[in-house]
């Protein structure tokens, strides 16, 4: 594992002491096989899940697990809407989009309404495949290739996404028209428009130096593998230098979108910014195969009129029907407000554990997207403490709750609480994050 | 429309003077204002499918059709064993792959065997993500960057897959390192595999001659684009030449695979050669979004150890569950050998038609993947006749049967029929073709 992976940050590996079953060591040991070297799962004790209702799932032996990281089945597992709408549209057709198709119509006028801004909408796979679209539309547009992304960034699988994706570590190479960012240091709201400002003119001039013309900065508006970064002060001034250089602004609602960061329902209408690209994915249709780009109309022309596009899945009636479902359910239980309300709830009592826990350096919350920084000490100069951050990460799995870790240094736990929270969950959550922080203490500080 | 795309050949436009409801119109005018410049519906007058049962569809006023084109739904329409697992795993839990899961292993092992020389699955959502993935995976094995493809090939819809499409037109560029291939002439059996050969290995020596050292060749087995090509003669002397020059070979099964090409299961089994990697969609699911690569333990090592790689929604629960059912229905019903067994009834049939058909160049036919040339006239001189086969094929939907067209010349007529076709079907399917030349040559040759 290579440390400045934060994709890999978060691995069972053999050498850790998992208590496996015969048949759990079974199955790892065909999917190891099966699936080849890419083969990874998360904890250093590996879960085996196989039912999932509301917020909760459930392993093979019954155990229940508070679902704190899963933002594809954000409605809550198996909500039954979408189980519904899906079940029906299996039942009776199942096409793409080379026939005519009201929903696919019906379900682009609903969902950019939710989206000022932007007019067109096209249907694919995976938020990679989004993504991947997002640039080859972005460099049609403007004649670019220079792509701006911040440092830690991760932006999906495809050839053309994972070359914008650092955070894929050191031995993935970066596509060469490339350049990226480093975010300010977290905390500095009223300086870091200013401050990323400056970085993001020096990546074009670098760009412009060596004979690259910007085609887009594209950012996912959490900063999620950049550590989460609800800071709504740093993208506005950076987007208009971009612009300015004749750029595009990319946001990549992935991670964010979708109610996920609090009650804008994007989150680039948190940071008050109109993108010229938007690409979702993840949550679209709480776990069916389902993403797409939005565009403005300028954005997507030159693409559009001189280069077929046909995605054979993308746009098919079962995940528009997903799409459909998940987006009725949001929008009808406004839960983009819902999601507001328990981040604000999650974040007082999150702040009232804080006090006092030198270890944690910051907590980061943007609506249901939580980040809990973890430092060496009270000290600025402490800096990141990983092993801490792992050991509470696993304790929590250990207590029943499932979170994972992101940033460059692995330190702030990434917490997603489904859509489907009440009180309830967010108290689980943060009761189980108070024992783990203290049995970190007890593992890290006195060795066990 | 550029007459060279073979993707725009057959595509209603405005002038079109489509017989459309006022509903159809509305839909239309709704679906190109949401998906913009890229929005395209099949034929001259469009059809609004709503369902789908076994191999026939029903558009929104009843009128049934037998669908000959889609290989997504290649089992049949709303197949009852897909449609319950999918919504059995829908109802009980829908997650990644970085849990234990026992499905993606059993899945594996399953497909694994009947793709002789194969080792590792890696699964994702679509044929253009597995083919990016495999050039991912096949440039870092091999340390090369050039890629050879056919001269009409189609692969896909990611930066890096349509950079290897030359179907996509003249507005598209191709990647710098890629080298494309004629094909032999049809009907050369005997001489195919060294005429192929030939062609390759100058397009290796291209490559080396501007320093761009061979990855890999990617073929469609059948060669779909290139207007569908049954013979078995052509491919092997090319792939021993392009592994002689340190290069892989990649076999593109998302159109000619899963029985789709008759006993062999997988086109390139047909052709007696064993790939280094394996793609593959479409009907993977019968309509859920599933694809996969597989490959050789020697093609992944290198991307497998130093590559982190996870998709979100690629081996998921659903998909798996999907594929499973798939899969079972393929293997336990042997629709391989039911391939080609009606393959062959159609073939018959499709010959005797010829017999004294001018028009009808040649029948290429492997399993339910067939191809009808048309061409101007008998003498081989006279060339192809897009004119003819696209009034043939619109006849044909008129009539009430679905397929399209294919080739650099929009001249080969594309049919599919699905695997769920008895003889009642095939009878159909070819009593239409029949009439749909005479209509044609009324038309075409009389000028109504």
């Amino acid at each position: 594992m290579t440390k400045s992976s934060v994709i890999d940050a978060n691995s069972f590996t053999d050498a850790d002491d998992a208590v496996l079953s015969a048949t759990n060591r079974d199955i790892i040991e065909r999917s190891r096989r099966i699936i080849g070297p890419n083969f990874r799962l998360f904890y250093r004790d590996p879960v085996h899940l196989v039912r999932g209702k509301g917020s909760y799932v459930f392993d093979d032996t019954g155990r229940r697990y508070l679902d704190a990281y899963n933002n594809v089945p954000s409605l809550g597992h198996c909500h039954p809407a979408v189980v519904e709408a899906v079940h029906r549209q299996m039942q009776t057709f199942n096409s793409h989009t080379r026939y005519i198709q009201r929903a696919i119509a019906d379900y682009g006028e609903k969902l950019l309404a939710t989206m000022p801004g932007m007019d067109h909408l096209m249907m694919s796979n995976s938020g990679s495949e989004a993504n991947d679209l997002a640039l080859r539309v972005a460099k049609r547009a403007t004649g670019g290739t220079g792509i701006i992304v911040t440092s830690e960034a991760y932006h999906g699988t495809t050839a053309s996404a994972a070359g914008i994706s650092p955070s894929l570590g050191p031995n993935h190479r970066l596509d060469p028209d490339v350049e990226t960012v480093r975010l300010p240091e977290y905390g500095l709201a009223a300086e870091a428009g200013v401050r990323f400002k400056v970085e993001v003119e020096g990546a074009i001039a670098r760009m412009q130096q060596r004979g690259v013309k910007p085609a887009a900065i594209l950012v996912d508006t959490i900063f999620a593998s950049d550590g989460i970064r609800d800071e709504t002060t740093i993208l506005g001034p950076a987007v208009d230098a971009v612009h300015a250089a004749g750029g595009l602004f990319i946001a990549d609602e992935v991670q964010p979108g979708f109610c996920r960061t609090g009650a804008h329902f994007w989150g680039f209408v948190r940071h008050g910014v109109t993108p010229d690209l938007v690409t979702m994915g993840k949550p679209m249709g709480n776990g069916v195969p389902v993403a797409g780009m939005a565009a403005t109309a300028p954005a997507l022309e030159s693409f559009g009129t001189t280069v077929p596009y046909f995605n054979t899945y993308g746009g098919t009636t079962v995940p528009v029907a997903a799409a459909t479902a998940t987006l009725d359910v949001m929008l009808s239980q406004n839960l983009a407000q819902h999601s507001e309300t328990m981040g604000e709830y999650l974040r007082a009592r999150l702040e009232r554990l804080a006090v006092g826990e030198a270890r944690i350096g910051s907590i980061r919350q943007a609506g249901l997207f939580i980040g809990v920084e973890f430092v060496a000490g009270p000290e600025k100069s402490a800096g990141p403490d990983s092993p801490f951050a792992l050991e509470v990460m696993n304790t929590m799995r250990e207590l029943g709750v499932l979170i994972s870790i992101a940033g460059k240094d692995s330190n702030v736990l990434k917490m997603r609480p489904l859509l489907s929270y009440t009180e309830t969950e967010a108290d689980l959550l943060i009761d189980a994050l108070c024992e783990s922080i203290a049995v970190a203490h007890r593992v890290m500080d006195t060795g066990r």
